[in-house]
């Protein structure tokens, strides 16, 4: 059984190391738009053969579609007129909705799954692909109803077999919850380390000096790629925007707390923010 | 010779830890306001004695004030008044321009050093403590001119003896910059856990579920205690504030481009941003 990956970044990549340690496929087969990322593939042992986009989509028992989500929306129709009823493909954007909208009244929709391993890091690129990286996390398959049940089979043995849970909803739902989850998180550190940048413009080896544990968590996601990132804030524009809202609502009362000296609420504003150490983390 | 550690927590615990591996000193003691802390302080090799804070204070040659910052103004002048002038005396809070500006004036105001060494962590108390907490990070001893020179060389030689590295700053501009570089990073991680857990209020199950790496770092520093947090944010008030105000500043105009889908905008938000991946962390 070919797997055939598009897109050869981290999360292909770790996919196809994943399964590749978990003896699940035979040969792997891939193609990225970048020639480096290729190259690495097969100097790292991602995938044994790169090949033509056209050559992977005919030669694929399974495609898995590991690109931003605008290359997603792009192509998935395209690739879902080419392959045969016996093909599975699935995808690993951040943003689902979009995505199966664009297919929704596709003749061979079926087979494809949307899914969403939750487990980017800040670094990209086959260099820093990890058969280990999915161990232990969820992953979310959304509007299964809409896939036959031999490719959310497929699909589910593909995360399972890395050890993630399966999680069920619709791409509505995913979108909506992922904002807050990763998009808004990202939103916030992207614009920490733009403060802190900018304030220390001109004492950069103050800055330097002083660099904490405190900042270098919160600023860890500032470092994301931007490639990956702008096309899911533009498909999850709405759900991004009210999170932000949200969010500074949350900043505005903190902060007006500090300006009216009410450190009652303030104290009491922390005691509830530290709850969230009672929340399973995957 | 005597080290006193007045409050038995995270740092206080790992700076004795760290001084007794690499034998700084003979004789550990310690008080706590808190009976269990004190409990543990000696269960885990922290200290060898507990003892009354007058005792420890005659008794010291060097004393560690490691406690709430507004427990440090409070308590700083009256320690100043008993002890000799060869004991020094050193706070490690995280604020220092009111606690120097609180005993500018005392008589034996170059016994005391205003120090900071920045290495906290989300947990918290002695069963936290570690003596490598400091290892490689950095250290800032303000207002080193009032100091006597014994006494920040004692400073110096206690930070460096743990690896840390030592820099040297007033403490107005400590504040200010230390706003930039913990404070808001903290008051960002507390607005983020709160959000989310009031959004996944009734969704807690999907909350628990969709917990990603992206959440988990952004909302570390959410952890932090309520009772070291408060007196911080009071003492460091103008400087928080303003530093809120930068960041809302520049989420707005995140926020802007996304709302009026200047994506290119965006684009170079993110590339700036990523610009910290240069910064050398502590």
């Amino acid at each position: 059984m070919n797997i055939g990956i598009i897109g050869l970044g981290l999360i292909g990549g770790s996919i196809a190391l994943g399964l590749r340690k978990y003896n699940f496929g035979d040969k792997f087969i891939g193609t990225d738009s970048n020639k480096e990322n290729e190259l690495h593939a097969i100097q790292l042992g991602i995938v044994d053969d790169i090949i033509p986009l056209q050559d992977l989509i005919i030669q694929s028992s399974v495609i898995i579609l590991s690109i931003p989500v605008n290359k997603i929306e792009n192509i998935l129709s395209n690739i879902l007129n080419q392959i045969s009823m016996d093909t599975v493909i699935l995808d690993t954007g951040s943003t689902k909705y979009d995505i199966c909208n664009r297919i929704f009244s596709h003749p061979k929709r079926s087979r494809f799954v949307a899914t969403h391993p939750i487990a980017g890091i800040e670094n990209s690129g086959p260099i820093s692909a990890d058969y280990d990286l999915f161990y232990k996390k969820k992953c979310i398959i959304c509007d299964s109803e809409l896939s036959a049940p031999d490719a959310i089979s497929t699909a589910t043995e593909i995360y399972s077999i890395m050890k993630m849970r399966v999680i069920y909803m619709t791409s509505k739902e995913h979108d909506l919850y992922i904002s807050y989850i990763s998009h808004l998180p990202h939103v916030i550190s992207f614009s920490l380390a733009n403060t802190v940048l900018k304030k220390f413009k001109n004492e950069e080896k103050i800055f330097n000096n002083m660099m904490g544990s405190g900042l270098n968590s919160t600023t860890r996601l500032a470092k994301s790629n931007p490639e990956t990132w702008l096309p899911i804030f533009i498909s999850n524009r709405n759900n991004v925007i009210q999170a932000i809202d949200f969010y500074i609502d949350h900043l505005n009362k903190f902060r007006n707390y500090l300006i009216k000296k009410k450190f009652h609420q303030i104290n009491q504003y922390m005691k509830e923010a530290n709850n969230i150490k009672n929340k399973k983390y995957v």
